[in-house]
């Protein structure tokens, strides 16, 4: 009986997130983790699979589809190795510049590559549907909830909706209103004006984990977009499911949108 | 100095919904109230224009769009008599058989007809959001909370909701899980079962006027898309939207959806 | 058969206000509306009341609870005059001075006064279990939510809250942990510092009434407390429940919490 | 320099409950981990105390408040002796009859004992905030939100809830209304009826913890409590807070809300 699972390697399976990758592939009933790559962990005993030292192993044990969560430098000779062996890529590597995408590019003409920043299918959803949403509501405004350690406010995720909230915006629907506030009686409480002037507002709650709404609002309604991470797990859906699509969307693809079809 | 508003026609222009309509068209910048007709009302003034009992007042004031919320036997009337006329149609009457759509589809021929049962942005986002999303999560349940006076449970909405979000995900992920519960300790705690077993619950609240809340979960996050109209006024924007892009779309469209981009 | 209900006199009865309490003592079955006062409506038929130029007309109906919301001027005549007559008030004017509460307070000996600067029933109780709640949580923020015409942020409930939340805090559990925001990317993106430092969000969205979430946090938990004002008539329930309650509470009585029992 | 830390012990430190609870003291700067017991893990290091086998160990260690999550039986004998010794109890065992409680009420008279079975304070605030807000609106729902894998509905909580509410009511404001539905498309869309016909609705998600939500209405308004857990963490706060203040309550306390003085 021939065995239907993906097989599926994890370069830098070494490393927190590269182990996490490999539980997440070792339990899926449609994937079949087969080979674990990591110079520095070589010889680590990881869900039934050695760790080694070479991506040779890759080949060698006929990996299709190859998870990699490294650095940059690493992933510059990886993914190439990778096209050149007909290999797909599922890659949340970050760091690249346009020289590195365009290489990568020309080097995945018959396999396919996939690069996100984010595997939160949530949070991805969440950004898309905001923009989305965007040119249809008179206003618009981000509320984003973190845990109290984290040092920088707003958070990359809220900076990254409200500029293509923005691209969205400015295409199709023209200028927000301006903000009616004319007496802010505590300095800030209006929240931080992001691209176009939407409004983000940044909590910092102990117990929380990361969480964010968009609120956009016509006459008469509002629509709230919400997203919630209870813990770091949040990431295994997103590249569980680019392991099984990734295939379909040959060459390369910047985002998991395109996986999503949104 | 010419007038590049568009010029709009209300028909039912003596019913509620009819004048709410004309008021929307009058406060708009880009829309200009033309003629408004009514047979009930004739006479009667409107927002600076007196209604009609005839639709020849629509050709006489050169209506490009005219918006019709009446009733199926006259509309059947009027709808043709737009298309003979070319002008745009924006249909929020209800009641029509397939036998009706195909005699539109084949009138609109040089302008457009926007059919829509649901002139509410974010109810119609919300519910397009939630097709897009349910191929990609495990679990997914519908919250619907409206004011305690409506006898029917759950509303037409969430019934929609389920049924659009099922259709999306048989064709692309397969089968819900079985339901958790071995005791329900209050019979019907775990809500209605929808369409491929989606738990919908119907919350009646003295206060509330119209809500709905989709959540969506995976591993470690989840994803709530939720609609909150305030009042009445919450079909407006979309009626005023659907004045200004209907003809973008040339021939007959079914849904706001369309005319949204998504 | 003698008349169960509660006789009540409504002062400023011209006015908004005072037309909305009538209306609503009008339409409650324990509430027996029996006179109303406004010298600039006198003669105005209101609810089967004729409106009378003097508050001698409360004397005359027998009122027991009249609800006065006007403007301090009126109300300081009006005040010791109900005191005099043994009838109970229920007071949403503001503007005193703490002299006038003093004479308030000696005037009302025999019969209750209770005035209120709020009776929205959910935002009282809110701001109450906030304070009860500060102690017991190691952060807390106020994100307050209205329409886009509100010019001054944050809204006059927040800074309330944040007050008597801050005010909680300091006679029990110590100083808020300071904000570990190190880089605030957009300016104000952490909101508003209120008393103690509690940081407050306000949010101004098309479509939205009133507004206010707080939200608290320990380890692994959080406890949110929400309030919303979908209209106007929300003072309502406070009122009608004020006529009801005030006897119960002798002399004077500031705040509605009291007669919430909390 | 006298040590001003409170110094505490802990029976059953060898269980999952009694690590973590050592864990916590061990963290907080006010307390002192002075001993910990447990017959079946004597020896064990944790947390820099090693596990005695017997309660002796706490009278050596000169431990003032001792904190019990064991099981019924074994906590029988612990408590009154504890009581005998001069100590706080802090107790989390559950399954204690009438007349165990009566025993541990004769034995504590000089020091304190706290038996709680809810040691979360976010959701013992929203129970008792619940109960304090339910005579006040006209209807009222519970929504508890669990993950997928929870077999029983509603949750134990949701049912307390329910019942602390009804019998709140009971006592000041007569029946909550009928329920409107006249036609439930779906059988259980309007969740189970608990006592007084409040209605809870149970949402089972995967990427969820433990989750509550109460609403309540009146004109024009809603006041919404909402309790998040995010992990099992969450009992800890609970714990420690009842460390630092059983000592002000002397005899039996039933319950976490005396100590939150709610």
């Amino acid at each position: 009986m021939s065995d239907a699972r993906i097989k599926v390697g994890v370069v830098g399976a070494g490393g927190r997130m590269g182990r996490t990758v490999a539980a997440a592939v070792d339990t899926d009933p449609a994937l079949d983790l087969v080979a674990a790559v990591d110079p520095h962990a070589a010889g680590v005993e990881l869900f039934g699979t050695t760790v080694a030292a070479s991506v040779d192993a890759l080949a060698e044990a006929g990996a299709e589809v190859v998870v990699d969560f490294t650095v940059a430098p690493a992933a510059r000779d990886t993914l190439p190795w990778l096209a050149a062996h007909g290999m797909h890529a599922v890659v949340g590597t970050t760091g690249f510049s346009d020289d590195d995408l365009e290489a990568f590019r020309s080097a995945f003409t018959t396999s396919s590559c996939l690069i996100a920043s984010n595997f939160s299918i949530s949070a991805v959803l969440m950004m898309r549907f905001a923009e989305l949403a965007a040119p249809w509501f008179e206003t618009a405004e981000i509320i984003e909830l973190h845990h109290d350690q984290k040092i920088d406010a707003p958070s990359g995720t809220a900076i990254t909706t409200a500029q293509r909230m923005q691209a969205a915006r400015a295409g199709a629907a023209g200028e927000w209103p301006a903000d009616p506030t004319e007496h802010e009686v505590y300095a800030g409480a209006r929240g931080g004006a992001g691209p176009g002037g939407i409004r983000v507002h940044s909590v910092r709650m102990r117990g929380m984990v990361a969480h964010q709404e968009v609120i956009l609002g016509a006459l008469g309604q509002t629509l709230t977009l919400r997203q919630d991470s209870y813990d770091r797990s949040s990431y295994m859906p997103g590249v569980v499911l680019a392991c099984k699509h990734v295939a379909e969307h040959p060459g390369l693809t910047l985002g998991l949108d395109a996986l999503l079809g949104v």
